[in-house]
């Protein structure tokens, strides 16, 4: 249990309901900051302004999924105030408080070294990648669909990368009956992917394995597909990027040969903000025993 | 090949031209009546306006996938202008002439009767709908994925009915990591159904299996889902019914009870045109290849 833990949110999306949920039932207190239109309020939870007198009580303070902007702003969708993490906020935190994020941009990282607090980032961490490569996996497939006149079953599809998304990614279009081929960097990853039958190639052929594809799923956060890649490609191939902004497609060159190219960052909070929010809620609890028991036991 | 055998296209969506391709490729005589919009004509095919002379000629006359409605009306993207089958041109067609459609209304099946014309419906061939339950089962699993806020993967989904289309569901959902269970009538598809996995029940016992559940799909095409049934699912619970108009659920009652339900009639033809056009051709095809060796033998 986290009796006696104060936890205070600062704004995000439907995901941080999960976590709300969670945490009361695990007993913390909980304050809520930006969350002045939800319509069902929580029992128990406390609303209020977002002060450094507030902030000085947080033993964890939790921040969406992008903790803020290049200027400390949070993305708040539960209220139509502006929400500032400042310098002041931060200052005013205790030395012992966690503050937890899906990934931090470098105006958050700066302040968390400047004031030593620690700084949580979920989507860093392996178990939280995996679980959210499933929501990931079922955009894909979901917007596969939409953009194709063809069943994935039975269609010529490319993965690039097997790390925590490729691999679901794969093995979820193999489950729908589509022919799957994965591009790998790595030898364990080769002879992973022979294992699960989804026939693998080292991605510095990658040029030579796209002449007949129908769909081709990217992972890789670095340009990979290149124009001379795109060049290569039949026109009816879709290109689904899911690597992190900017991605790893040439897109300028896709749409000049006419060819369907996306960029899908962030498809959990989409397509299943509640599976979402229940994975960062089942870490973030996870993380605070385990901290509250470490303070416990002196450190 | 098909050589000399004249097929007379009357209308249809995008899935016609997958079958208008193959027809060429094998040699037969093609010629399109309602396609006058068409951007990319095919190369050696005529078109015309209908006629009774143009029908006089033909071995073959394919309609869409609904031939006719009750008045006649032939339902065809490419073209603006009115397309009507009528007394006159059935009246024309010679004896051996086939007719091929999706499903055929009444109005067009008393036509075929009376004027003693082969028609073929395709729908109602079990090669066809197991082939069209892939694209069936993926828009269902398009439109679940839209509609829920959860992953498929982990989700409490029922499927009702182990026919054709109920079978490639299930086993998708599956596939997807879903839990799934199966409402079946027949013992024999109790069995099969354990024997994979999907914890089958007898749909006389519906209303207890639905406490619980994230998502239904109904490929049963007789109202099953009652108002009974509806309440005692939980609110969340998203309904999707791919049985035939009117499908198997009780609409008014979900709306009141506010719980989400979905008739989803025709997928393949809106998720997968092309693979659901070459689905027909390839049927269409075979079944002309058959017709006109026989005919050849004599008969």
């Amino acid at each position: 249990m986290l009796t006696g833990v104060q936890v205070v949110f600062l704004g995000g999306d439907a995901r941080q309901l999960e976590i709300i949920q969670k945490l009361s039932e695990l007993d913390s207190t909980v304050t809520l900051v930006g969350f002045d239109q939800l319509q069902n309020p929580f029992h128990g939870v406390q609303r209020q302004s977002l002060t450094p007198e507030l902030l000085q009580q947080a033993d964890a303070l939790v921040l969406p999924a992008v903790g803020t902007d290049d200027k400390g702003r949070i993305h708040a969708i539960f209220t139509s105030d502006e929400l500032m993490l400042t310098e002041e906020h931060m200052a005013a935190l205790s030395s012992h408080c966690v503050l937890f994020t899906g990934m931090a941009k470098p105006y958050l990282s700066k302040l968390c070294d400047k004031h030593r607090i620690t700084l949580v980032e979920l989507f860093d961490r392996d178990d939280v990648a995996i679980y959210n490569s499933i929501p990931t996996a079922e955009g894909a497939v979901m917007m596969a669909i939409q953009h194709t006149d063809i069943t994935l079953h039975g269609s010529e599809c490319l993965v690039l990368g097997m790390g925590r998304t490729g691999f679901t990614l794969a093995r979820t279009l193999f489950g729908l009956g589509a022919n799957v081929r994965i591009g790998v960097r790595r030898n364990e990853h080769f002879a992973r992917a022979t294992e699960m039958g989804f026939k693998p190639f080292y991605v510095t052929d990658l040029a030579q394995y796209v002449t007949n594809i129908d769909l081709l799923f990217n992972t890789i956060p670095t340009m990979i597909v290149t124009a001379q890649v795109i060049a290569q490609m039949p026109n009816r191939a879709v290109l689904i990027d899911l690597a992190s902004f900017p991605g790893g497609i040439d897109f300028r060159f896709a749409e000049k040969r006419g060819i369907k190219a996306m960029l899908a960052p962030g498809l959990p909070g989409i397509v299943a903000p509640k599976t979402a929010g229940r994975i960062l809620a089942q870490s973030i609890s996870q993380l605070l025993l385990e901290f509250t028991r470490n303070r416990g036991n002196g450190q």
